[in-house]
């Protein structure tokens, strides 16, 4: 394709090249693997809340458990069940590292540092996202978790840094 | 405006050429409205906090309670009001499915997929959040909020995975 | 640069032109403040959890407080640690809004408002958020971390209505 044709495309288009771009489809997989497993953890608090017949309203036991006595919806109302708090320990820990990844990931791509540092920077980050969550919920003993947790953040600890000294306050 | 004058104004603005795009006009109308209402709910929070005089530190206390006595202070500090929690719970909703969306919206978008995928993709997922915060306030009865949930998710889980195939790991 | 060097450099790096507009300069540099910021407060409550021996699950204490007593484990499991407590509502009001303005600020950057606006509106969200944080954990006492969240919101309302007028439902 000659120049005219791709600056044509991306003004039609607006964002072919960005799509042909090899660092960019590293980030949108890698989004997109942090993204569903997000909503896989989502899910499986669902999965466990009705497996357990533990939900978070009354109008939820009215719904879902009608058969249920009201002492004892008022009961389970008070307490907490370990294992869905479990699952919600692990998607909050999920809603403090990723959405803040997916912003980071694709500014640091943007400063162009080149294919293999950005690989290695998700790669990293995906993975401790994997072992983390595994650790949480099987769970694994520590410091599995921690360290998921950790080198996580430090992933994207490198790439914030990396993408401020580009920046201008 | 020919070639040269469309690419001299990307180059210079940077994103004309993003924000006359149909498909980015659908995001950022999506992203905005989800956005203010997400901050609705925040707001929120803090007019039941107030509408119940429930706060979460003893200094909010002191600030704006300056004349309650000390022990309803700390029997409060140590109850939950389940009006407030209910409007923390639907906040929290939002944090594990709106930021996600953000992203994942931008990058489906950047697949060119077609206007009219993009926005029943879009219009689905806030739809669904619209009717999870109305299910969850008032509230109304199972399983609208379920619904509102689990469907809105599925429009996110149907865009990361076509996303997905754009990418490359 | 003629211009068809710069359109080579865009096709080739997909985003020199991106950062090296000025307004780019300024949301990176946000942006990465404060997703700095907040892994910070997560580490500050990773240390806080160590400083006070008080962890989240059975596994922390095994691996980390091998040589606590069982009924030990077992008390401070069913309670809450203030302290730990405080951290980490400090950083769940970190993710209702930095993921948000994350997004909201991009999309207002690129509706092209001028820099002087960009910067305004960036610069109360920063400020606003490190005053939030610093009145949370000292603490400080109210209205200090109340003006730090709703001057911040505030500003994140400006940016998403001013870019709601750009986009198209």
């Amino acid at each position: 394709m000659n120049e005219t044709g791709r600056t044509r495309e991306m003004a039609a288009g607006g964002s072919n090249f960005i799509i042909e771009n090899e660092v960019f489809q590293l980030y949108i997989a890698h989004a997109c693997i942090n993204i569903l497993k997000m909503i896989f953890v989502a899910y499986y608090t669902v999965f466990k809340r009705f497996a357990n017949m533990t939900f978070s309203t009354k109008e939820d036991y009215e719904g879902f458990a009608a058969t249920m006595e009201k002492d004892d919806v008022k009961k389970k109302l008070a307490e907490c069940d370990p294992e869905v708090e479990r699952v919600r320990s692990c998607h909050r820990n999920d809603l403090e590292n990723i959405p803040a990844f997916l912003v980071v990931g694709l500014l640091y791509a943007l400063t162009n540092p080149g294919v293999d540092a950005v690989s290695l920077h998700f790669r990293v980050f995906t993975l401790c996202r994997i072992i983390h969550t595994v650790s949480y919920l099987l769970p694994l003993p520590q410091p599995s978790r921690f360290l998921g947790f950790s080198v996580g953040t430090l992933s994207m600890v490198s790439m914030a840094i990396q993408t401020l000294l580009m920046g201008k306050l």
